[in-house]
């Protein structure tokens, strides 16, 4: 076969491909939001079938042929857009293809029994109950590695690589060093600051008032709702991709900045799925880079936009028309200072944007020490308690508050953490480029947003996976990713904020 | 390989299949509900692929061994489960089979342009526009027929064989002789009578009450909103199966006997789907028996019950609770009346009870004509509207009231219309053995549904496919399907309402 047939059929077939994966996306988010609960076993079992179906095709012997006649073809080798997919295609083909189907079949059967385990052990707050599960699942995910590592890969790099094409342990160290010293040498200045009123989110505000303005929000920063949705659930996510991504997000009677924070967040990942190029739909051109450049896209609008003096001085009047008198009593000012109140605390998913990346180092560490076997699983409490205290000046009451606060690794996420970070800092560097190039702070200030998101289009989502996380980094901001213009940014505002130099 | 070997793997097998299809259900569901207008390319191939990949599976080489194992098999044929089971996938199967991929292509892929030709000849009222579409359909549907029906079956016969298994022309003629003559005789004789006020529908009642009061209505019916739902569409539908039926409604300002009437409907059919047996999950011993049957329970539901004056006497205090003093001026004779004005019009689904089935009789013999060929496509609009004038004693102005309204043909719909009136039938039949089991009109006085709804589980959803029509019909009813019923309870009704003898 020459290799324009193969590349013609091998992209007909991912996009096929693609399409069971996306209807599987709706069932998860119809899971989320709508199923009534008589329908989850059905629904268990209609996405088992077609996460099998997925998997069938993926390791498909034709796409082995296909791909072989892609690679020898020097016609398509001179195409960017087919080397980039069909280098794309061969990774994901090669992780696919990897692991006996055993070994697929224990990890499924173990993470399944495992987050019920973990549920259940979080809510006893009985870390010895979830540990025989914590060890399996290490025990797998060493097999997992060993059959997906090159030969001078170490495993944590190996699993890593699953959500951050290239990311080494190495690399994150180089990030994390100086991070972390000047993170905690923050946190302890801001604590001889002053803290910020709560403020506007001691106030009790109509949920339908708070729905109604944060779509308004991400409606001025682009979400095209005829492209989308926005609805609630337990946990906020994003999925969908191109003319169907959905929203959700959730609402307390107070903490708008939250039900706010949270919606930006997911509206960033939104823009980023409604602005990948839809003329290569279904292939890898149009799927997101990686997951830390993905939580980059959240990141900006939520804290580099969000956050902003320069939002507030929009959104303090947006704020008075959803909710009259309720918001009148708070200034610009006091909004802006109220949506950065830095509190080291226990749970990461509750963190503010100074303190969080040091939850993320914390369980980094920790997972690459349990990978390697420096860590036994029995002294993972003690280690984590000793890790909150240092890094976060906080005593662990228990473990329900410690240690099993995240799903993750009970879904056999290992080297997923460090893309929060990565997140972070992405974000901070697209942003001081973004600033090089526009005036951000007078735009945002007028609530004019679409240059912000037409310089994130051209920039990152137009790439999809066209260039590895790392290039895309340099292409965009012109420099390697560095943790400097993150550090920068936390200093300048949270000195501002809290008024300490 | 043994007979119960092929009759475990079959079943397995099919359960898989029927995942496929539920969760066509779920994608097609939410089209129609919330699913943003960008979403719509990637919905029809996600919707084509399943479709697909069902048919793959329906037409597989290992059914055909299965089935023929299944056969030989004397225990299997012993247990009336297995037995009934096996008959229904056979048929399935030699349905599946028996039509050449190039038809089955060609079908599709006329249909769906002969819907957006209809569309666009309806909203013009040019018939002309259609009339080469109706007539490919009508020769693929020929076509159809002829791979379909056995050696001495009419192929109207065969076609309509696909929604109500037994049914034949000749069997239709025998109901509709008697019918069509006495409704043309109710409808002049309703002439003479008082016409009910319009009462209640002229009133604009919030939409939102009008949902928690159809909510309310059908919640007391016995819908179970932990497995099912309620939301919004264009046109009002039931989908979805045992633990996750969903159904849904419109609501204009005024007209809330019409969304209740609607409502009471769908939830009719959800009852059905409710009350399959769960054992039997992803079989034909809980798929729906026929579309009469379906229909039946959404007839019984929304006419029987919610268009009798018992019905009212409960309904009455309960429109008051959700309305206030808009609903108070009427009584439930009022009410009663309202729900059941006759007015001989132009158009089916807008059709009251006494005239609904002169709308479905016309459009049985048109199709008949049709596909025998006695009735050239061009003629279609003058028969029309001569058979209205005849039935209904309305003049058509145009075709678009006229023989443009309905969408079945143009999507290959023909041998379908039958299946609303024999619901009708079925209705009136079942209703007159639960009267004579129950006293009906006490319990419904009541609101206590639950006998009622019990009853018709018991006979008719507990069998799922396990009998056909014609045979569930005298299992749960003591006599073969007649139209006297029927018409001995819209004679009595409307004789009652309109005053006259």
């Amino acid at each position: 076969m020459s290799g324009s047939k193969a590349y013609a059929a091998l992209i007909e077939f991912v996009q096929q491909t693609s399409l069971l994966s996306s209807a599987s996306a709706l069932l998860s988010w119809d899971q989320e939001t709508g199923m009534p609960p008589g329908g989850g076993d059905a629904r268990a079992r209609q996405l088992a079938l077609l996460g099998r179906l997925q998997h069938e095709r993926q390791t498909d012997p034709r796409m082995a042929d296909w791909l072989q006649a892609c690679a020898a073809d020097e016609t398509l080798a001179a195409d960017p857009v087919a080397a980039a997919n069909v280098r794309e295609l061969q990774r994901d083909h090669a992780r696919a293809t990897k692991l006996p189907g055993a070994l697929v079949a224990a990890l499924a059967e173990t993470e399944s029994r495992a987050q019920q385990a973990w549920a259940e052990a979080r809510t006893r707050s009985d870390f010895a109950a979830f540990a025989p599960w914590l060890q399996k699942l290490l025990h797998l995910h060493q097999q997992k590695a060993d059959c997906l590592r090159a030969p001078t890969q170490s495993r944590w790099d190996a699993l890593a690589d699953l959500f951050e094409p290239g990311l080494t342990a190495a690399a994150l160290h180089r990030w994390f060093l100086p991070l972390r010293a000047r993170l905690v040498e923050l946190r302890q200045r801001l604590a001889a600051g002053t803290r910020p009123a709560d403020g506007i989110q001691q106030v009790a505000l109509p949920q339908p008032a708070q729905e109604a303005f944060v779509r308004a929000v991400i409606g001025a920063m682009g979400f095209d709702f005829q492209r989308g949705r926005l609805d609630r659930s337990a946990h906020p996510f994003c999925t969908g991709t191109l003319g169907d991504v959905r929203l959700t997000t959730r609402f307390h009677d107070a903490l708008v900045l939250d039900a706010l924070g949270s919606t930006m967040h997911e509206a960033g990942h939104g823009l980023y799925e409604q602005g990948l190029p839809e003329a290569h739909a279904g292939t890898p051109l149009a799927e997101a880079c990686s997951l830390g450049i993905h939580e980059s896209q959240s990141r900006f609008w939520e804290n580099h936009v969000g956050r902003s003096r320069a939002f507030w001085h929009w959104c303090q009047p947006l704020l008075q028309r959803h909710f009259g008198a309720a918001a009148a009593a708070f200034s610009t000012d006091d909004l802006w200072r109220t949506a950065n109140i830095v509190e080291p605390s226990l749970i990461r998913v509750e963190a503010d944007e100074a303190t969080y990346d040091l939850h993320v180092m914390i369980r980094c560490e920790l997972e690459v020490a349990l990978l390697a076997g420096d860590l036994p699983v029995g002294d993972l409490p003690a280690a984590w308690n000793r890790a909150y205290a240092d890094y976060l000046g906080v005593q662990v009451p228990d473990d329900r508050r410690g240690c099993l606060q995240d799903v993750h690794w009970s879904c056999g996420l290992f080297g997923y953490f460090p893309t929060y970070t990565l997140g972070n800092l992405y974000a901070a560097q697209f942003a001081a480029a973004l600033q090089r190039d526009l005036p951000v702070d007078d735009l945002v200030a007028r609530g004019e947003f679409a240059p912000l998101r037409s310089w994130l289009q051209a920039h990152v989502h137009a790439h999809g996976r066209r260039y590895p996380p790392a290039e895309l980094c340099v292409r965009a901001t012109g420099s390697p990713l560095s943790a400097e213009p993150f550090l920068a940014y936390l200093d300048r505002k949270f000195t501002a904020v809290y008024q300490v130099r």
